[in-house]
């Protein structure tokens, strides 16, 4: 099989311009198949506050009300998505950007909790991996918007970690492939110590770590849908600083925190 | 050759979402390949007043300064195209939403202007036709935001009637293409009122009504874009209200005005 290459880059990259550009840089002269997923949380947040809309989280989550949806739509698929696009193709990086809505590639479901309304937050149900699959032939690299669709018209606001998972889930059926979660840490730590950096982390200790609550917060959805990808077939999952990207995709093992079943 | 349909929806019908949803309702239902290109213009202008940024325009085009352009790539490529194709995709049509830059569609130049600063305002240097025609062999039907890209990793604010003509030029080399804008009156008007549809108009009409001062403003570079696409090979061109798309599609002369070279 081919290899495939899908890198997460967070919002705190996407809110500092210089960061970004570098990014950028690095991501245009990775060879071979590729795709990237970004987040942009913040951005969304200023512009919210800007049209005088507050934004709302729980656990980390956005909630998601009509008005807010329109701000991440407009943020998401708009301003972040075509701003890595155009600089993407400057640098010679033949980049098509996508939400789950285009050609249909994400289908999702809209979050039903008995406790907590969401909003208009999804749930992925299905990964269309042919039209994917065609992009990549056709030597375009998706990237992609963190927002889904629920096939009845109404676009669906997803976590950027998890379209990143589901997709490395879905392609490694095809690829063999590499996800990578790049980040403003230098991999999951061990401590408040930034350079505190597990090599590798296998499952069982993942779950000591979570037990002893020296993961917490953010990191254990990341690192959940993480494990789940290598076991759905996925070959390697790395979590590093973004500006370790080059490193990272090279197969560095001293870059970052390895993830491995056992 | 193949039958390919270029439909421009103006920025009147996108403002309201009842005769949106018609229109999309219609357009899914049109069969074949078909392009959607989409206006947006005072959607754009009421979220730049929202953020405090007061929109400028010179004959009909917006002056689009740094913050402009974010909010137009807000607005076209993210709000309204994703309501688009997520609407289009409930109705059954394999839509796929793209500015310019998405792919290296459409390539444009800053505008230079000696007496005008427009601003990131976008010429069109190049449509790729070998992505869109890809598109459409995948049974995509493609929605265009009226935005291009430089190449030098700037999105630019291009007119849409532009890029409506611009695809139907470049396309009517590969496919027998027909382009229809869709606006909020019945056709080309002989006065002001609004059932004095011109039928038919051929260039030396188009003359005559222009040195008479009946066609006038918003209306001149939309029909001399039109028939500029007629002089490079687009079969016919037809200008009608949104309301009557299906009725135009199925080639009913009565409806709307229809361009001829003599």
């Amino acid at each position: 099989m081919e290899n495939l290459l899908i890198i997460k880059i967070g919002g705190n990259v996407i809110d500092q311009p210089e960061a970004l550009a570098i990014f950028l840089d690095d991501y245009a002269q990775i060879e071979g198949k590729k795709i990237l997923i970004h987040g942009g949380g913040k951005i969304a947040t200023d512009i919210s506050r800007a049209l005088g809309i507050e934004a709302q989280m729980i656990d980390g989550r956005r909630i998601t009300n009509a008005e807010t949806l329109k701000v991440v739509t407009m943020v998401y698929a708009g301003l972040i998505n075509k701003t890595i696009v155009s600089r993407l193709q400057a640098s010679g990086c033949n980049a098509i950007g996508l939400t789950g809505a285009d050609a249909n590639v994400i289908a999702a479901k809209k979050r039903v909790d008995k406790n907590i309304d969401y909003g208009f937050v999804g749930d992925i149900e299905q990964v269309n991996v042919a039209p994917i699959v065609q992009f990549l032939n056709a030597g375009l690299a998706p990237i992609f918007a963190p927002l889904t669709h629920d096939g009845k018209g109404a676009m669906l606001n997803t976590n950027a970690d998890t379209i990143a998972a589901a997709l490395a889930s879905a392609l490694c059926k095809h690829y063999e492939t590499r996800l990578i979660y790049c980040f403003d840490k230098k991999g999951v730590l061990a401590s408040t110590d930034d350079e505190s950096v597990i090599p590798q982390l296998n499952l069982t200790q993942y779950y000591d770590l979570k037990a002893q609550g020296i993961v917490t917060k953010g990191m254990l959805p990341k690192l959940d849908n993480a494990f789940a990808t290598l076991q759905a077939g996925v070959r390697a999952v790395t979590l590093c600083h973004a500006a370790q990207i080059q490193r990272a995709v090279k197969g560095d093992l001293t870059v970052g925190t390895t993830l491995l079943l056992r």
